[in-house]
């Protein structure tokens, strides 16, 4: 199924909202139809994004949290120009596993960063390469949190305050962002969800 | 030599400038005054910042413009916050090879990148550390050129245009610090120049 056009769809929410699961489903789906999809994902899905991620995990001393940042928007550079911007003038739906509002909503809302200066950073990263259409899976905090098995006893109150505070970061960007991004709500079941998934897409493709 | 707080220097200059050689000298005469000194330099300095270094000399693949950019943010960010500001609180004469301005000279004027955008990252990078005096040395390109040993057959006119516009964005530079960038005439001899230093830093430390 050839397209006019590559569109580029990227996946956000909690860590256990489900978004991996839908990808997956997506471009399974996707593929039957015979469309050319690409699953790529941040951080590290560049080799030098994940030599950078190797940096990160095993440099023994305290690393200042503005060389984190830029690491990780080099990783974002990276990406955006080598892998999904080729993909996209190949005509090929790329299905991205987060990408520049993960930042908004983690380090600007649920660290309290500076978001006019992280939206600024992510323009610089990404040379202004916007998602068509972004798939926001909301879920409660404390259901997003039980599905990475963990109990609900061994959750810290200031963990569960960092999830919420994202969560509503998340729900302020698709506020600010209602043709781009579409909320979907992952309290339901995989099944619920994808159908939801395929709703979306369905119209965004025409299929 | 106790002194009442640290003084943060930086060198800066077009490679074949001297600076390095100048840095060197001064640090021999800071010592044998007894001032406790660090001599640094940008990038490499951290162990953090060798990694990038390593990542960028030996990736076999293209680096998109921006990642390289941010993977040296990433390098100052680390080198600002793990040595150059521990130095200064020890009340430390800190004596750096590049650091700010370099940035904005070679990628801003030199490759016209976005000066207001440097500016910016800079400030993020360094939490707004900036330098107490800045020695430009000043060399016509022609013999910065010739120092680092290169005929001048062997130049292409390209790079010695390039060179021309980073040396007028850090004579801009100085223009408009006028109170932090002080100029050194670098066509003159070793001996002369550091004079030129002694001068300079005698003021600067009353001595």
């Amino acid at each position: 199924m050839e397209l006019k056009k590559g569109f580029f769809i990227t996946f956000e929410g909690a860590d256990g909202c489900g978004k991996t699961t839908q990808i997956k489903l997506l471009n399974e789906w996707l593929n039957k139809k015979n469309y050319k999809t690409i699953v790529t994902l941040e951080p590290g899905a560049t080799d030098l994004g994940k030599n950078l991620r190797q940096i990160l995990l095993h440099y023994e001393k305290p690393v200042s949290d503005e060389a984190e940042m830029f690491m990780y928007l080099a990783d974002r550079a990276q990406h955006a120009q080598m892998i999904i911007k080729p993909a996209l003038e190949d005509k090929t739906i790329v299905l991205c596993d987060r990408y520049t509002d993960s930042t908004v909503a983690y380090q600007g809302y649920g660290r309290n960063g500076n978001i006019e200066k992280i939206n600024t950073l992510n323009e610089i990263a990404t040379k202004g390469l916007k998602s068509d259409l972004t798939l926001l899976f909301d879920v409660e905090s404390e259901i997003a949190q039980s599905r990475l098995g963990k109990t609900k006893d061994r959750l810290e109150s200031q963990g569960i305050q960092f999830h919420k505070k994202v969560r509503n970061g998340y729900l302020e960007l698709a506020k600010q962002n209602p043709e781009r991004i579409k909320i979907i709500d992952a309290n339901k079941t995989i099944e619920e969800v994808f159908s939801d998934v395929q709703k979306i897409i369905g119209e965004l493709l025409s299929i």
